[in-house]
């Protein structure tokens, strides 16, 4: 099977997402002969394969569910997880700032349950490549599950290993690292990515930045960016316009940055010093 | 010229970045034999070719760039424009949330200085297809412009016209709809989108968010959803941490929708209010 | 009993907190002879009286307490309610931006649960006056035993009324407004607020926030300013600080407003235009 | 001269606010016999004195002035500084969040330009006291100047001293410390409050942050919040409602905690590690 996104009707081997009452979401991949059983009943493949999507279908107990295609959002909030979910609004805009794009040859570090794993290949496109590196095997299989389900696994690369011992790879575009502890590790992923090329941390609290800033600093990135974003929802009554009552207040820092080559040319020293690549450190 | 973001030396057909100092910003094709002139020198593009990224070059008299490839946040934030900007905090959840990738079909009303127009064509690869409408020339020209100088027109169509009109095509995987009386076009929206289909509309005020609303539920759009992003840089100094002074307070609210095709079998009453598509509509 | 705040031991007649585990939180009048029970206990509140306040107390069953002041934002947390929650953020806002402070005549519509009216007889202390208006018996009857118990009532007049028939006072320095509709009431209202009083509603949706402030223009409000305030709270752990997980996405809009005198002064057109006075108004 | 607020007509002695064109405001203390001289003309004080607040004046070229009280932000707003400014939205919060009202006894440190100096001596009234400490001669003598064109001069004791060198006062009610380095403070501040006290820092970057939660801790305060606060401004144009385009992205994060005694009884160990009473304090 492989990730083939446009068609209007559901066709054998597409992905599909059902959509129940209450919310009741499955993702599935479509295959001729198969079924789906939900506690509402069961969904044969082959009476869903040739309906256009949007439509109702019905389980032979008549539970209704929307057949729909899913977007990227609703394959990350369809991830089976252990760790810590990533947010659209944050995956949305790494993308955007790093550049994420078909053809491209890009990395992560760790793999976790795959939800970046997901973005970064279903970005990347057939043209392009995911490599990513997992320490606990456990973890990696999930990861390869939740790939696997969504036709995602022939772009990704996943590696089982200590990234304190490095990558194999060189001249990434750009680099993905979610770890508790960045900072031991961005003088690897400097060797990782090619000359300009991206990194993107993901980091739960203002101590760890603090950290990773140091790090940065240290190891000659430049342009590095702190940011964080809100996503807030609103009830979509047109008469009874208002936020919802309850947001998410927090899921982690982004830190961007990109691997610059330090010049010893004196005309260049003020251009260094603006954007951030610095010959002194500051002590921790 | 096509676009292929990877390379780790910069290489004649490609696109790149050239920062000096006080942020000043050039995005260029590089072309042997060709120039760009600055108002701190001119760098010869046969001087930058094979240039490695992330490295220091010189104007001729004597002032420093640094040479990179841009992000795609780089190219929405060089684009020559009349309109109103479009944030990557805003286009990248867009991106994401109806999974614009690899391949896809995707349309946009109206095409304005091609910020958006930008954005769906790097996402949507050589293989995908992004139709545009526009219907003021002038400012059509521009987008082409802009297109062309990033080496993504060859996946665009641009079509002058007014989209009172309908469109010509259907079946689109996505459709972004930037207008200020989107209202008036979901139905025509309708028609071009595929069953299941998503529509974005990005809305200044909230009085339009209401219009667009009603007329949402009027044409049996479902999955509705209304929301903000909110984006907070920090300082990133590692021993004085804090977000930065001032932010945008607003760029536009984001009305989500997609298509669905209503059902009169009774069974699927309660889902389809669920979901929102209703059969009675509230008087505006 | 009356309201004195300064101690530091908790004399008789004082208002004291006593905070168990899980953040059993309870407000009392301590009076001698009198006792507190609780599920983890009685507390007498002859062995409380003479207790310097910060220290560890013990029910007869030997569950520890804190005896401690409340605070206003102690006071509102512990109203008795069948209403909506008024925050400490939009009241400390309101209390600044309104200037209310001892010494001062303000009122209010509705009075609810007496959030707010606690909030207001707390500011305007002994000197000040508080009118508050209630169209529910049942709801008013609720207020007065929150702001007995608090030792509040004594600043209070608690009217049973329709608001719509008008207010008995004149000359208010203040007026809170927080009814479903108060585009109905705000000419009354005007008519209770001295020359150049202000204004305030809270507002949960935007379809309100429009209505009022077509009427506050129709009625020669001017300086009129629309608001929200979002709290965020942080883990308070010094080696892992980051926001908590979730937060309040709303409470309501603020709209303020001041009452100006229009003048037919040509001398005075452009002033009067420039902070919102006008004498067309628009269709609503 | 004292402060009296209400009052429907301007009398000698009152505060009053002239605002002009272009937003241009003045804060005067209206006394017979002077004038106001603006670049817009000259305004007696006795053709003010009896006007009702709310209508217009002239000044001597016939210039328009709107005369009105000022409110508590007004005064904030008006603050000759030379300090950062504190904002109503964090000022309202810590005087709901500390109970600041009507005859407590406050304290602070420094004292600054008297921002907050001027909102604490406004909110304990005639029957209160503020205590600030200030260790800059000339920036105590601008704090007194603005405290005394207020008309609160006499609610407040300006005292000059490093306050290394702790404090004469014992029992505050609460105590606003804005300092930048609250953890050297926080033991002395502890002498100062009253047992269950309040205390409240302004802290601009989470690095001060990190440093103050653990001074706290190792002194013995409880009830620790930290949080931060942030106010969106609306056009209010009813037909057009929409958020401003920008806005104040940070002033500070507030830091609450409360006096508390520890107590060595076994049976209130688990409560005071609930409220974050330590007897172990991790390592800095």
């Amino acid at each position: 099977m492989s990730f083939h996104p446009s068609s209007s009707t559901a066709r054998d081997g597409d992905l599909a997402q059902l959509v129940g009452l209450r919310h009741k979401h499955f993702i599935i991949n479509l295959q001729a002969g198969t079924k789906l059983e939900t506690h509402r009943g069961i969904l044969l493949h082959d009476e869903l394969i040739g309906k256009p999507w949007g439509t109702q279908v019905f389980s032979h107990t008549g539970a209704p569910f929307f057949l729909l295609q899913p977007s990227l959002a609703d394959l990350l909030s369809n991830i089976t997880r252990t760790t810590q979910i990533l947010y659209p609004k944050d995956i949305g805009f790494i993308l955007v700032s790093m550049g994420v794009g078909p053809g491209q040859k890009v990395m992560e570090a760790g793999t976790g349950s795959g939800s970046m794993t997901t973005a970064l290949a279903y970005a990347v496109g057939d043209e392009g490549r995911v490599v990513s590196y997992e320490v606990k095997p456990d973890v990696q299989n999930l990861a390869l599950k939740n790939l696997t389900r969504y036709g995602l696994a022939s772009r990704v690369d996943l590696k089982l290993r200590d990234i304190q011992e490095g990558f194999d790879e060189t001249d990434a575009d750009s680099f993905f690292l979610d770890v508790p502890n960045p900072w031991d590790f961005v003088q690897n992923v400097r060797a990782a990515l090619k000359p300009g090329g991206f990194l993107c941390c993901l980091i739960p609290t203002i101590n760890q930045v603090e950290k990773t800033l140091y790090a940065l600093r240290y190891n000659k990135y430049a342009f590095i960016d702190v940011c964080e974003i809100l996503l807030r929802h609103y009830k979509p009554e047109p008469a009874r316009i208002r936020p919802v009552d309850r947001m998410v207040a927090h899921t982690g820092y982004l830190v961007f940055a990109r691997r610059i080559e330090p010049n010893e040319d004196p005309r260049g020293k003020a251009l260094s010093e603006e954007i951030g690549v610095t010959n002194e450190v500051e002590a921790t």
